[in-house]
């Protein structure tokens, strides 16, 4: 019975009483054996092992000397129960002695060399809610707002015999059919976007939908245009998949149109919201590069990132709402308002080029999860969604008309209010300032915020930017936050 | 108010009363505007959009005339709510008339030419739980056995305040530590595995931890070694990355280990349940494929396939459970029995490799979704997912069993049990079947199975191959079912 538990190899180094002993710990730790029924006998394993009954006693008496077990009068060894507390401890697996722990043999760190996928990406501190009583923080939403009671609604509808039923279709081929026409009805058409069902397709999250636009339309060798500054992860999925990047310059009107941008088999642009400068870019522009684009035969990958949150009864259209020769590639997703953890994004595009999409997304990993298609689509289509981003939207507003008040005192003309609306203002600083100094300097004071010079090609020379995030501070601690971050300023100038 | 909405472009070709009947028609079908308040009047859009009153009128007519609005007296013009019942609909979007269709100028053919992903996988059919008497299905679960109460539970748990608020967390950066702690209590440590919580990476279902792994592992030129028959979306990735494929005979005891296997640069295998063949491979054979790797210096990609569905008390322990120098990575899922929809799976590997696998798959995607890892979690914890298993294995030995007994009266010899378990079994037929005409003949009397031959190299040579699952077929109906498949059998034979 224990035989493959228990593996004897009679050619290895390690002594037979030191391999019982290992796998025995091993076994326990992994609670492989019942805690209230004796461990096999020392008769039994050395029976079914084949080795001596010597060899099996040594082994439990060093296993009872290391806490892994215990020995009942006449009814033989028990499971030692706090060898059980935690089998994922450190010191539990240290006590483990003689396991090597796998990869101590290989140097990773040569064999990855060159191609580490472990680039520089901006990680928001696991704790920033409860750490700083300032969290300028970017991208994450305020939990407490979140509408939990229609939530769980929702859930609880989308969790019963039928819908389950339904679970046992192979969803790579396609989406949760509500969710398609939740998301045209209700998120697309606020964009000016007309999408048919297999226009559209569910990814996990933006990101998700981003990267395969990116595989889909680019190859190793091929250069995509970027803005400068722009989106960080872009250009690492670039680096990852060996596609040169070339920046194009922005201005207050978002993108500039330049010739350059015809050395690009594919540009990536944050047009009705700038990543990350928050600027629109007027509807006369996205015109001239919808112009641009189609005359030099290039696709365009249009994130629309925070769309969700405008300020404007009728925002800006997106600049696939203006596309009319099918070459906007549109990525989207509703984690920056239906919390991030869900991880909820859409690719739109011609039929055609969803159907490439579906494909790639089935060898990476299938399809998102349905359980949560269905979910989210009982919540767009009860109007819960509409709801919450109203509110949402609401107190961003708020929030946003005090942080431009405070940065006006304090950092006059550094700041513009975003036209779009989102939940960020990007601040530039007088030249001489480090923003990640600045917040070193502030951190002590309970401040964070995210530094802006690693959206810059040249990150050297615009150490000067910052992103300050309003999704999770209240509006009552703003202006204390901001005058902080003004007195530390000077502290933080550097001479170049 | 509607300057947004309405968009007027002097320079285009279309006529001005179009351009504001066509995009007032997408704002209607879009649900723009409200459904009880009138439009924007003739006189207020004429001067907002400065044409003449003569041309809104007209375009209001029109949209009369096709049915968007209706003119009430004295208060003007009303969405028609005639125009709302579905926006996706083809026939509305036709009557849209001079919309033109995104993507309509662009041959997307042309363009993804030579490096389609669109490449030839298995999709299930979506209804074949209702279309099928005989399903011989693979890899679907009968959704009636799933124990509803108890994920609800677990999904009540799972959203509350306090779980909520955890979702504010970037979890790119961080698994659920429940999950995780989980996943190496109760099933890892089923397949004899080891590994502290920062050798395991949640991934979204099993296929993305090979995916990730492929990508980590490989780069364009290089060569993995695939099992011949094997799993062929692994070709599929490899074949999407630029990696080149040498496939690995397999024998009664799987991969045969050779000489050849120092050609790749990493190898994908299935050791415990050899897919598609369902043979174990007996312990001496990955102890030599473990030596042969090591000494060669290769990483081994091991799928743990159906891993959580075994007929044995002690199944066969995983290949990364006797990986004492870190060359095997392990990809595993739930999806085989927590229901494939829920996209539950995980990467097991050294902590410096699963530090890059995180890396790749926030570039790829960031995280799973959250709320889910902390549902299974809980699912995990409280025992119910052992639950289920459990009574999902004594269901499958039973069909299997059925099944062989069936297999042996019409096909003596000619196929397997699974030793492992699972819940396919796979069939090589006489040399002359064609098992795709044996399916053609079966289908109009209610059986589906899965052809066997695209899992060879050498598809042709190999068209009598078949997959039988029965996993969602009742136990009744199997002996009826192969014996259908038997009667059909003399027709689907050609000659070579």
């Amino acid at each position: 019975m224990y035989e493959n538990m228990i593996v004897i190899d009679r050619d290895a180094p390690e002594s037979l009483q030191k391999q019982i002993r290992r796998q025995l710990a091993i076994g326990i730790v992994n609670r492989q054996y019942p805690v209230h029924r004796p461990l096999p006998s020392i008769r039994q394993l050395s029976t079914e092992l084949s080795v001596s009954v010597t060899t099996v006693a040594l082994a439990y008496e060093a296993l009872k000397q290391d806490g892994f077990v215990q020995a009942r009068d006449r009814s033989g060894f028990y499971v030692n129960p706090d060898a059980l507390t935690d089998p994922g401890h450190t010191l539990k697996r240290d006590a483990l002695g003689d396991v090597a722990v796998p990869g101590s043999g290989i140097d990773y760190r040569r064999f990855f060399s060159g191609r580490s996928f472990n680039l520089e990406r901006v990680v928001k501190p696991s704790d920033c809610l409860v750490r700083y009583r300032y969290p300028f923080v970017c991208g994450l939403i305020d939990p407490s707002f979140f509408p939990i009671t229609s939530w769980r609604e929702c859930v609880r509808d989308s969790v019963n015999v039928v819908e389950v039923a339904n679970w046992a279709t192979d969803y790579s081929a396609i989406d949760d059919e509500m969710l398609i026409e939740q998301l045209i009805q209700r998120v697309l058409a606020k964009r000016g976007i007309v999408a048919h069902p297999d226009e559209v397709l569910v990814t996990v999250g933006g990101q998700q939908a981003i990267y395969l636009a990116v595989k889909l339309l680019l190859s190793a060798g091929d250069t995509i245009g970027v803005e400068d500054p722009g989106y960080p992860d872009v250009i690492n999925m670039a680096r990852i998949e060996g596609i040169d990047v070339l920046r194009l310059p922005v201005d207050r009107e978002g993108l500039v149109i330049s010739g350059d941008m015809g050395h690009c088999q594919c540009l990536f642009v944050t047009p009705s919201h700038q990543f990350p400068t928050t600027v629109t870019m007027p509807l006369d522009r996205k015109r001239e590069l919808l112009e641009f684009t189609k005359k030099s035969g290039q696709f365009v990958i249009e994130d629309d990132y925070e769309a969700d949150i405008s300020f404007n009864m009728t925002p800006p259209p997106a600049l696939k709402s203006l596309d009319r020769w099918g070459n906007v590639i549109y990525a989207g997703g509703l984690s920056k308002s239906l919390l991030q953890g869900l991880r909820m994004g859409y690719l739109v595009a011609d039929r055609e080029f969803i159907r490439e999409a579906r494909a790639l997304r089935h060898h990476m990993l299938r399809h998102p999860p349905v359980n949560n298609q269905r979910c989210v689509a009982l919540f767009l289509q009860r109007g819960y969604f509409d709801r919450y981003v109203a509110m949402l939207t609401k107190i961003y507003k708020q929030r946003c008309d005090v942080m431009h008040e405070s940065l006006e005192r304090h950092f006059p003309g550094a700041s513009e209010k975003p036209e779009y609306g989102g939940a960020i203002v990007w601040l530039r600083l007088p030249e001489e300032a480090d923003a990640g100094l600045l917040r070193e300097l502030v951190e002590p004071e309970g401040v964070f915020f995210e530094t802006g010079g690693f959206t810059f090609a040249d990150e050297r020379n615009n150490r000067n930017h910052l992103r300050l995030g309003y999704s999770v501070i209240d509006k009552s601690f703003i202006p204390e936050g901001i005058g902080r971050i003004a007195n530390a300023l000077p502290k933080a100038l550097v001479r170049r």
